[in-house]
């Protein structure tokens, strides 16, 4: 092919991706165990966040979580013996990603978890993601003790079956719960849709509320609502699946420059390209920027972790920045730098979404389909929101913040995408 | 007293009237019938909106309501019935700022018409407004047809009833429902609080929701939750309520010259200043600017109408527009626009609220505090957002714009504070 017409046949393949990308249209339609639903999800099999890692190299947080939820399966009585069965190989990872899932900072995902199980009505594929166990002492962050695992005992035990109850009754009377809108709508409220999830969890609640009242008894409905209306992150998860359905659908199209996955695992930072199937990028993940919870400091933090960065990657998050003043309350930074961040996303993005919307930016598109040719001419990598957890397993989250992407996995992608398509 | 002292009492006097004003602390307490609680509300009254009106004087949109609000008491079984006791002198009329009330639109409230109950904790002053009916056909809007009456029937026998069960429970439990913070909320999420209340509203559905579990049957739940959540307009009447309290805390102080009113009766706009008393300073209403529905034009426009101005009197609504970007899509104009109108109020304002923050305003207070000394220098009036009804009684609303005051009130309030203060 001439030069013209290569430059030709990725703008076309490109424009289908951010296309399907954004008319993929994820529903919420039920919640199983994960060993139940996620496919290939074996029985001693732990998902966790970010690109595939061996135990050897993973970082505190993700140790933690894992050890947290061995604990939680009862394959082991105490954290000695789980790290025993650990070190003995009995137990087998793999990266959500892998499995149709994401989860945010550890990704931790055990058989006996429950999921949301969302539904895209364009492809009929489908994605999962755990529950958000809300801040502070929660595994995603490493921590194990007590307090963690009596959470998420009751939220298999309980709120797993008053979401199942409702959930059952909401997709069948109305096919389920269409994130897409929501998202939109939150937008015009404040969330970007990462970090700040007030507005998406308000929604949420909005739409399972008279679902709450006719099919639960009144101490379910109490227990559910309460936990749910006291995290306002509840919603990232649902984000973060609707947008998994989304770049799921954008992926594996040949010739597509387009990224398709940014996850980190807590050591390393990984991405996928459209046109360059199932395979990661990756570099050392860096350590995130931002407002840390008192006592603790940057030398305390483990380095860039979670596959909340799927947001990134379909037009929210850091893409969406614009849309959220208020995060700055708790990520650190002013207005303008909300602004630059959105505006860093147009220099490397080929379109504004069409239904995720910054009414502040003249009601703008978001900067959606980030494309790695334009990262490698404009010298600029993705900024997301993000969590930040202690380093040491079993302490939990210690601030929030910002991390800039390195430049490595994209010129390694793009190397490859020459290879590839011989360029 | 000289002029610079005459000048520091002026300063001295309204720096207590903006303090007494922003910590003012309404709470919503409970909800009554108008008729049992409304201060002066004799049994054959119905209050309005606006300074005080003759029948005589009143537009179409007043009229209407008033004619609905008739039929609603059963004084009369038609409408014709309903104006001749008009004419006949059988009901009175008087001001809902008469009676530490406040009704958007038309305003209308008959003795047998549920209230809100809003009391604030710093005065323990009280103040009063009806429910929110919902946008189109609609009292407020001088619509009367059997579908407006039986929806005002039904907000009597049942939404005041399941309100009261919850209101009784949570003023025990919690002393009611701060309203100062909802609002503070809710402007960082995208609301101005008088035209756009999506936010606020959701987040008073937060509020209520466990006693809806706790206290209302499925069938009272049900119906309940499905009026309140489908009108993003149900938390106005509280915002006003809450301002209503805000301003009279910052009423009646000697020398201020800070407006604690503005409203408007459908054919004419007053304002109150704080060191005046009661006095209302009036011009003819105008006809606001604005999106109108289809089938609509400014030619069918009843003149500005409605308490709901006293959102602005406090540092919400046009002052706090650039809170609110997604307004635009409600009232017209542009995202310049908005801030230029929030940009209007800081020239005629004396101070920035404590409270009201507008976070892409970089954290800045909301323009609080119009000092008529400032309007008279600068040229420049309040311009508020409002909905639109259409001039003729028995139709209701045709669209949402913008109003600007005219100067008239204002420059008239200034002679007579000199004549009173003798300056």
């Amino acid at each position: 092919m001439t030069t013209i017409a290569i430059k030709e046949r990725i703008s076309s393949a490109n424009s289908v991706t951010v296309q399907r990308m954004m008319d993929s249209d994820p529903f919420l339609v039920d919640v199983d165990l994960a060993g139940k639903r996620i496919p290939n999800l074996k029985s001693k099999m732990i998902l966790h966040a970010g690109p595939p890692i061996e135990w050897e190299d993973m970082s505190g947080t993700l140790r933690g979580a894992i050890l947290g939820a061995i604990l939680l399966e009862k394959w082991a009585d105490s954290i000695k013996e789980a790290e025993e069965l650990v070190v003995l190989k009995k137990i087998e990872f793999d990266s959500c990603h892998n499995h149709s899932s994401v989860g945010p900072m550890a990704g931790v995902i055990s058989p006996n978890m429950p999921v949301f199980v969302i539904k895209d009505r364009l492809s009929q594929n489908y994605a999962y993601t755990n529950f958000n166990e809300g801040l502070g002492k929660a595994l995603r962050f490493g921590a194990y003790d007590e307090e963690v695992l009596t959470k998420l005992n009751w939220m298999r035990e309980s709120l797993f079956k008053f979401l199942k109850i409702i959930l059952q009754k909401l997709e069948k009377e109305k096919g389920g719960i269409g994130l897409k809108s929501i998202i939109s709508q939150a937008l015009q409220m404040g969330d970007e849709c990462h970090n700040r999830n007030q507005a998406g969890t308000l929604l949420f609640l909005k739409e399972i509320m008279p679902y709450i009242f006719s099919y639960l008894d009144r101490k379910q409905a109490n227990e559910l609502f309460s936990f749910i209306s006291s995290n306002n992150h509840f919603f990232l998860n649902l984000v973060m699946a609707a947008s998994k359905c989304m770049a799921d659908q954008a992926h594996n199209i040949e010739y597509s420059t387009i990224v398709t996955a940014i996850a980190r695992n807590g050591t390393e930072v990984g991405i996928r390209i459209s046109g360059l199937g199932d395979q990661w990028f990756t570099d050392k993940a860096p350590i995130p920027k931002g407002l840390y919870f008192p006592g603790y400091s940057s030398k305390d933090a483990n380095p860039d972790i979670g596959d909340s960065t799927i947001t990134e990657t379909v037009g929210l998050g850091g893409a969406a920045m614009a849309a959220s003043p208020s995060i700055v309350k708790f990520v650190g930074g002013t207005i303008k730098d909300i602004q630059e961040m959105t505006n860093r996303f147009r220099r490397i993005t080929i379109t504004q979404n069409k239904y995720y919307i910054i009414p502040f930016a003249e009601f703008e598109g978001t900067p959606t389909g980030i494309d790695i040719r334009k990262i490698m001419q404009s010298g600029l990598t993705p900024k997301a929101n993000t969590g930040i957890a202690h380093k040491t397993p079993g302490i939990g989250q210690i601030g929030a913040g910002i991390v800039t992407l390195p430049i490595k996995p994209f010129k390694e992608a793009l190397m490859s995408y020459a290879r590839t398509y011989k360029i």
